[in-house]
């Protein structure tokens, strides 16, 4: 019997009925079939051996596809699984699911000794049963069989996830000597696996409960390429220097302090100076791009958030409630309301709109004490914050003009990869999930649509995954180093209008209510910070550095020259300082270094008769003597932006 | 018998004994006897006719002296009563004191009316009654007689407060057919108030509690001249039409909202863009001075306030706790504690200091809803703060550094008149009211009068109101149309170095406190912005206008040229709008007048063809056509500051 199969580009092909994704494969080219990883067939991912047997569509997935990495991944762990199995004979055997980079396996070693001593060994015997090109065969297995199974093999945690499927449901894998319970897919074989790296442990109780035992999580990544495991590490040591948390503290950025609590940076001068910089670019494009800045209270009464709706939904995000004269209050947790309460303030034209409302807010949100991490996960956000009150017909303009502004932004700190990702919502949640308007989110969604196809930014759509007010766009960029980041969002809302009852009076001298852009794209100055940190490796572009120039007196008889350079260079809006420390020349130099300074002037004798500089790059170019003004005039060259 | 007068110059005479203050005045002159309201022997104010017996001090009050309007108001008090009680006999008396523009008197009017209506009537019989020059009789009364009159008299309030009184220190004082329980002192005679105005009533309780009877306050203010009459009323006439809370409104400078709360004022656009430019200023300004800033949350722990001292000590003004993760959280009511943790995050040498940490932080202050008044007195305070930490040898030079920056401030925004309060310590408190370091407080104190004196600025020394951490001054000023505001304080610290465990390294390598100067020389924003309003009748100079000029095309002919016109100028950093509504030229200059825009350009057929712009100063002034270009040039030449 022949069947159809639909291919992505819409191409349909005949094959006879059990033929395997892999078999396809092979028929368009060897080449590709030993890169085929698993198959989506019918939208659902499957073995690529998987046999067909009706009309179908089929897309091969490769290393390229996120889900073939995750096959790939998830079929390493059952590859680490049987090597433990192998070299520590008895162990037990948690969850060992793929992650964003890699996977993990929970294990429980018993009386079993297992640390980063045992690493080489684990990757060794991976390797080798890597190479020994085992096929993962799945197998359906009744309940009854696969309780006798795992009784046998005392395993007490596949006993307890067996005990929650249901009969008919359960599957197992097995590889060499291994077999799983898994739901799969797999890659093909374990040959696919060319390179291995077992990167650490940590403790994980089962099933995440403390009231259970703690577990070995064994962390480790795969690659189907030996070059690309060793880029992988090598990123991975440049992101250990990088890491914005180490930086932060050599380059006095920002510190945090038990007095003043978790989650709350205080940003020392130097990380002042950044905010300000960060601030007066942002202020002064966006007042070009026609926004206004207003300024708001930090807090609020219970009765705004209830209004907002984020009480009672987004309580467990806010700080606790103060009680005060009667009143309940809230420190905020977005600018949203107080600024839909300045458009309310005053009666609105048509002629008014668009109305760009911006402020550099911060707001306050409740994070586990336990995810806060550096400046990237923090309770206080100061963020680059505005909110655009406009018509209908204004809107793709202004969504569009957001976007432009992103990759503005963008291409000033040199963040050459960057997607979009375009959530939008799932008609079928309608008035549950989604506020039920279905004409309104179909005609946003267009729109933004077509502003991303127009604007020529790479994006990919997600379903179902929208605000309740609107569709949305989180951006995801890259560093230099290759890490991502998730940095901020642009959303569409058609519902706090209403609940704000916020309208304008249109042409025919109508109330109507306007649509509201939320837009942050230079995120928080504490994740954009501490993202900046990484990507710079904290050798910053001369107009975003703290400090911009060392001035190197060699000796103090050069120090009243020096504070006349310095003053001189302060004039210019250029942030210079003097090094007054009685010390040698070299040290000021390799301290300067170390502080990452972009320019050093060293001045002595012979700069202090001409009035000159000796002018030292960071990193150690010598650019010679020149005149001061000379030196102010390349400084304002190079920070223009 | 003959007794020693020693006078404020030091100069020393012999008169006879029961000599009083105002023959000694005679003596001098009689012109200088005509102005002698009241007189300070050995320091107590007393009548200027009081017997003198033996050897004192004296001081001869008179307008000028504060003593002496108080002295002259609370007589013109007595006077208001003697004239009430002509007109509405039977009414009661509560309490009339002096207050700091003028005087009231509580009255009880029983059955009978009273209301704005009768101000004049009364005005006409205070006039009446001051005319007759009835001198200010002082007697001195048994309890058991003072409370006899008051029962013939039936007035239960007076009653009250005999009873709360010791025998053997009441008091009476009469004048004309008027008998007041007083302690005075009073002005010789009623002939002395030449002019009257009753200002307004008021209801209050007697003895300020709600659950006593509500009594009429009459407020009111006299003069010893009649100019000074108009020229007080003419103030206050000027002083309604500047109310910042009607210029703020008018001016969309600033909104309260119900869901926000009361005292929390959100910032409009024009408000915005006013926050903006101070700041630039002020930033611009002290980087010269050689500030750092900083940037700190809006909260801390518990803890962070108990090693402050705030806590307990002044918990009542913070806004109420939060609780947290098992902690307890307060906003910050001031910036110092967090700015303190900032430099102790980092090892201090001595070549660090001074090290001026600045920060336009928000505090959070509970004050008493019924006490918030407009931007006056606020909940939110966006503060000029800094902190400087500094050695012994710098205090002095950076103290006057800090009284120079106020000094030019004040410069720069017009304000010609303004005093230092400087409040020194009473070395009887030391240990209870003021921390216990004889030395360091005679020191600190020597120094901060040697600065003022160095400085040349205007102040005035008061003992015991210190604050109890070190010396300190408040800031008066006064308005254009010569209204009092205090604006801010300039503080010495010698008590929370200690207390935060600050030190750095001294040249013999040991540890030191370092001194820290608080200062906010341009105030609150909230209290600044008030003030500039009241102060410029919102018409801003065009550097601090938010909006600077406003471009009126005479029809939609010359849209297009209009934005020219605008883009060109935004380019040139200028805060300029298009006012595109359809309405005549005419109505658009006026609503721009109305909204106190420095300059209007007119442009039509003619500028859109030569490229100019018809240039009209905010008041009718009209500077005539100029390319785009010279009116840029112009506009920067007059906002450089």
């Amino acid at each position: 019997m022949s069947i159809s199969i639909t291919f992505p580009d819409g191409a349909v092909r005949q094959y006879e009925s059990g033929v395997s994704a892999l078999d396809i494969a092979k028929g368009i080219s060897e080449g590709l079939a030993r890169n085929v990883l698993a198959a989506k067939v019918n939208g659902v991912v499957v073995d690529a051996n998987r046999t067909i047997t009706a009309d179908a569509t089929l897309q091969l997935l490769t290393w390229n596809d996120d889900e073939g990495k995750k096959t790939f991944w998830h079929s390493s762990a059952h590859l680490l699984a049987e090597a433990l199995e192998a070299l520590y004979p008895g162990v037990k055997f948690g969850i060992g699911p793929p992650i964003d980079k890699g996977f993990y396996y929970d294990i429980d070693f018993g009386d079993q000794k297992f640390g980063a001593e045992d690493f080489d060994k684990l990757e060794a015997k991976m390797n080798e049963l890597a190479k020994a090109n085992s096929s993962f065969i799945r197998s359906e297995v009744s309940k009854a069989d696969a309780i006798s199974y795992f009784t046998e093999k005392a395993d007490p945690y596949k006993l307890e996830l067996i005990n929650d499927l249901n009969d008919g449901e359960i599957t197992f894998y097995q590889q060499g000597n291994f077999t799983d319970l898994c739901r799969g897919p797999h890659i093909p074989n374990t040959g696919f696996v060319k390179a291995i790296k077992v990167l650490n442990t940590a403790g994980a109780y089962w099933r995440g409960s403390e009231k259970n035992k703690q577990l070995t999580r064994i962390y480790a990544i795969t690659f189907p390429k030996r070059a690309e495991l060793d880029e992988y590490l090598l990123m991975l040591e440049e992101a250990k220097k990088r890491d914005h948390r180490k930086l932060g503290k050599e380059l006095e950025i920002f510190t945090f302090d038990d007095d003043v609590g978790p989650g709350l940076p205080l940003w020392l001068p130097n990380g002042g100076a950044m905010i300000e910089i960060l601030e007066n670019f942002a202020k002064k494009t966006e007042r070009e791009a026609g926004y206004e800045r207003v300024k708001t209270p930090h807090i609020a009464k219970e009765s705004m958030y209830l209004k907002s709706g984020h009480l009672p939904y987004y309580k467990e995000s806010m700080f606790p409630p103060m009680e005060m004269d009667g009143d309940t209050y809230y420190l905020k947790a977005m600018n949203c309301p107080h600024h839909h309460k300045i458009f309310g303030a005053l009666p609105r034209s048509y002629k008014e709109l668009p109305l760009r409302l911006a402020e550099y807010g911060t707001c306050y949100r409740y994070e586990q004490s336990g995810e806060l991490f550096g400046l990237m996960r923090v309770r206080s956000l100061q963020m680059n914050d505005a909110h655009i009150y406009c018509t209908e017909e204004q809107f793709e303009q202004e969504f569009r003009a957001v976007n432009d502004l992103y990759a503005r932004y963008f291409k000033v700190f040199g963040i050459d990869k960057y997607v979009m990702r375009f959530s939008t919502h799932d008609p079928a949640k309608l008035g549950e999930k989604y506020i039920n308007n279905p004409e309104l989110w179909l005609k946003t969604e267009d729109m933004v649509r077509k502003v991303l196809i127009n604007s020529n930014i790479p994006y990919v759509e997600v379903a179902d995954e929208a605000a309740f007010y609107g569709p949305k766009i989180d951006i995801q960029v890259w560093s230099a180093i290759g890490k991502e980041f998730t940095l901020a969002t642009n959303q569409v809302d058609f519902a706090q209008a209403e609940r704000f009852d916020l309208y304008y009076i249109n042409e025919k001298s109508e109330k109507e209510r306007p649509l509201i852009i939320h837009r942050a794209p230079l995120s928080t100055h504490e994740r954009f910070i501490g993202f900046l940190l990484e990507h710079y490796a904290g050798n910053f572009p001369t107009w975003l550095a703290p400090k911009q120039v060392a001035i190197l007196p060699i000796s103090d008889k050069y120090l009243d020259y020096a504070k006349d350079v310095c003053n001189f260079l302060k004039k210019c809006d250029i942030r210079a300082f003097i090094d007054e420390r009685a010390e040698k020349a070299g040290k000021k130099i390799r301290d300067a270094e170390i502080a990452k300074i972009p320019y050093m002037l060293i001045v002595g004798e012979k700069e202090a008769g001409s009035g000159e500089v000796s002018v030292r790059r960071h990193g150690g170019e010598d650019l010679g003597a020149m005149k001061q003004e000379a030196f102010a005039e390349h400084i304002k060259k190079e920070t223009e932006i």
